[in-house]
């Protein structure tokens, strides 16, 4: 049994209440609060696995950790509230934790988010120096006719994306990204109802609300657009772009593109279809994920 | 530098915002979400610190995570609402994992609490097997009238504590306790407006209501119930009671203890005084914490 299989038999497990609006399984779960919509997400991060342990600053470690959170808030058309943080870490080197604090705090001042809780503990007995798993909660708040949904997919939408992909390790994208919320904030509800952002890869990303939306995605490869000296390969499979994927109606496209006010790309890949639900193909009804690597895949009940 | 130090240092770096009405500092923050204040907070579990790997149940290891951050809600005045998980682990067992998920949804489902999320990851390269760090992160709800907080007790309360104190370990407490929910439901706001949960010992938790308050202690050690075999020692030091301290106005005391419809005991164990503010002491006034263990300190940013 690997990891995705542990989470569909655990998923339907896990018990909701009257408020939950979204459960588990999209960016973010939305809670209702009195009259308001809360977004919820927790992401980790982990040493040797997203960042280098010894290179990576820890401020750089910080950030990164708040701004995958933001990401996903970002992916539901939200704005982002709060934060808690956890850190089990075997780093002696107080210095190291006071950067970390110092690039959470400043990366939270600048999105706006309040730091309200917290707890930092050793790892297990036994684990090397030098590592650590961080974990950040964030909550969020979105307005009922902007939330976007991955469910929430039409034949017969274009598919649009944000910014460039591939090759995010080598490039130092993947701790130097801008979490796409400003976009997200024109984007919701006036384009589209239905985004996800790119962590795992774009191929298995898009994928993902494909299946949600009991749709087929028809993505033109040589549309994406690339990080210098990335393949098309690097684009659909490499992950960790930070980049939201969208689904937006036929007759607001043309609408989108004119009105688009940000220097950050934007270009169509794709259209969502009829056939093969679920999947994502080229022009040719090719399955890309059996001819192409298609992305990490991170056990996550999000 | 230890760990408190390092606490003090990156405490006010936190960025709050205008919603937040308590920060970090208290068992939850409290942030005002449209009219509701919601409470939010985060724990870890840590195998070898929090349980003993191949001996503890995976499904008791997840309600022991829930159930310590429950006692936090609890001690806040509020009831829970929703929780988001995380676990790092190295433990090749498919049925580990099924088996603390489904501990974790029978426990969520019995305290009416929502998964709304979670991420599951690896350790870091190198750790052992069998290892694992889980985090929670839960929100609840209080109403305002209920608020109960560590900076509220008055020269002049009595000190009142749920339950029986020390042994925690080995008499399997830390892993069997029941929340005190309903015992909070019932005094917050009627009988108390400041309590605390003991997580890391009755010395050094009253200490931190003493501090917060800016008031002395007095506390009666022989009056502290302690469980079957405990010494007044391990009651005071011990820690993982998940019992709550509070401070209850001189004139509300004994219609407490007339009213009290619990069989949970309910003990006063001293009196909040002017003399020695933020520090916990005995009838003859000498410092408790300099003559005994004072408890576990954990780095935390609650």
């Amino acid at each position: 049994m690997d990891e995705l299989e542990i989470l569909h038999r655990v998923l339907p497990l896990l018990p909701q209440n009257h408020d939950t609006v979204v459960g588990p399984g999209d960016d973010c779960a939305i809670i209702k609060i009195g009259n308001e919509f809360q977004l919820l997400a927790v992401d980790q991060v982990v040493s040797g696995v997203h960042y280098v342990p010894g290179k990576t600053p820890a401020g750089v470690v910080a950030a990164k950790l708040l701004k995958r959170n933001l990401s996903d808030i970002a992916a539901m058309g939200g704005k982002p509230h709060c934060a808690l943080l956890t850190l089990a870490g075997n780093i002696d080197n107080d210095q190291w934790y006071l950067d970390f604090f110092a690039g959470l705090a400043a990366t939270a001042e600048q999105y706006e988010v309040a730091v309200s809780g917290g707890d930092l503990a050793s790892l297990p007995p036994g684990c090397p120096p030098d590592c650590m798993v961080a974990t950040l909660t964030i909550t969020g708040k979105v307005a009922p006719e902007q939330i976007c949904l991955r469910r929430n997919a039409t034949v017969g939408d274009k598919i649009f994306v944000t910014g460039q992909f591939g090759d995010s390790f080598k490039s130092q994208h993947h701790l130097n990204f801008t979490p796409r919320l400003k976009e997200a904030g024109f984007l919701a509800g006036r384009f589209t109802r239905s985004m996800i952002d790119v962590s795992d890869g774009l191929l298995l990303d898009l994928g993902r609300i494909a299946a949600a939306s009991k749709v087929g995605m028809e993505l033109h490869c040589e549309d994406i657009p690339r990080r210098p000296g990335a393949s098309i390969e690097q684009a659909l499979g490499d992950g960790e772009d930070y980049e939201l994927i969208m689904a937006v109606p036929e007759d607001a496209a043309e609408n989108l593109q004119r009105q688009w006010p940000f220097s950050t790309l934007l270009t169509e890949v794709g259209t969502v279809v009829e056939e093969h639900p679920g999947l994502v193909f080229d022009r040719k009804g090719v399955n890309l994920s059996t001819t192409h690597k298609s992305g990490f895949k991170h056990l996550s009940i999000k």
